[in-house]
């Protein structure tokens, strides 16, 4: 592989970019996200945000994906697994990443409005969060950031 | 009614108790929720803790509840309803009752080590919160705790 192909985005984060892609074209908030098993490259799961279509709050595209990882592999906890999303996890988000013991969490823009990670209640950072991945963001964080711009300039 | 029944806990913590009961009789922790719309008394959604029965880390009793109501009423938000809880809510039900929009939070024991409500990283109180219910704390709180002591006593 070649040093440019080296600096391209992840493989998994153009996956959770489709993902958010997919999601603002039914008229949800882009986001996207995925689950790999870190020790062999499968993806456990993908989806973007369904806060609309299933008219559920909690929807957002990273617990769609660790409910349906768990689901896959039987398992309440996903140790070894690492988790793509294209936006910061708000704090609901970063707490079921903790509960779910992932690995490492790749994200790509900051959002210091709604983001629990980086923002706001830093829950990886509270005494009393029992779990904090190994955190990489600002991956493929342009084409993130200006998919959320271009939705929420849209909805305007 | 006499002051005496005044005092009473309510019927719907009482239901919410019923509830943590049974989650823990299947090997739950032993919390439940209830949602109920407050204008007429209606109970929209019941549940226990479902984390192990689902292998599922986000299936905690108030995330159960706020999918339901919400699906029961087929809206993506919950203004106008309260949700009656055993135990403090952790910082993701948390962040989920705020994007609910629940208008009134009742629980029963505090959460010293999980909780994210009147502990931890007291999600109501973060500037980047955008809905902060009214808070009702140690409703059933004796029976919630003693609920809550019981089973984890028994699982050492």
């Amino acid at each position: 592989m070649s040093n440019r192909e080296c600096m391209t985005i992840s493989p998994f984060m153009a996956f959770a970019l489709e993902e958010a892609r997919a999601a603002g074209a039914r008229g949800e908030v882009p986001v996207g996200a995925v689950i790999v098993d870190a020790a062999t490259g499968e993806v456990l799961a993908r989806a973007g945000n369904e806060v609309e279509a299933r008219r559920d709050p909690t929807a957002h595209a990273e617990m769609l994906v660790i409910r349906a990882a768990a689901r896959a592999r039987a398992e309440k906890r996903l140790p070894g697994c690492d988790l793509y999303v294209t936006l910061e996890p708000c704090p609901m988000c970063a707490q079921a990443i903790a509960f779910a013991r992932i690995s490492r969490l790749y994200f790509g823009a900051g959002d210091p409005k709604g983001g629990g990670v980086v923002h706001g209640p830093r829950i990886f950072s509270q005494p009393t969060c029992h779990h904090r991945p190994e955190i990489y963001d600002g991956i493929g964080e342009a084409e993130a950031a200006a998919l959320l711009k271009e939705f929420f300039a849209r909805r305007r």
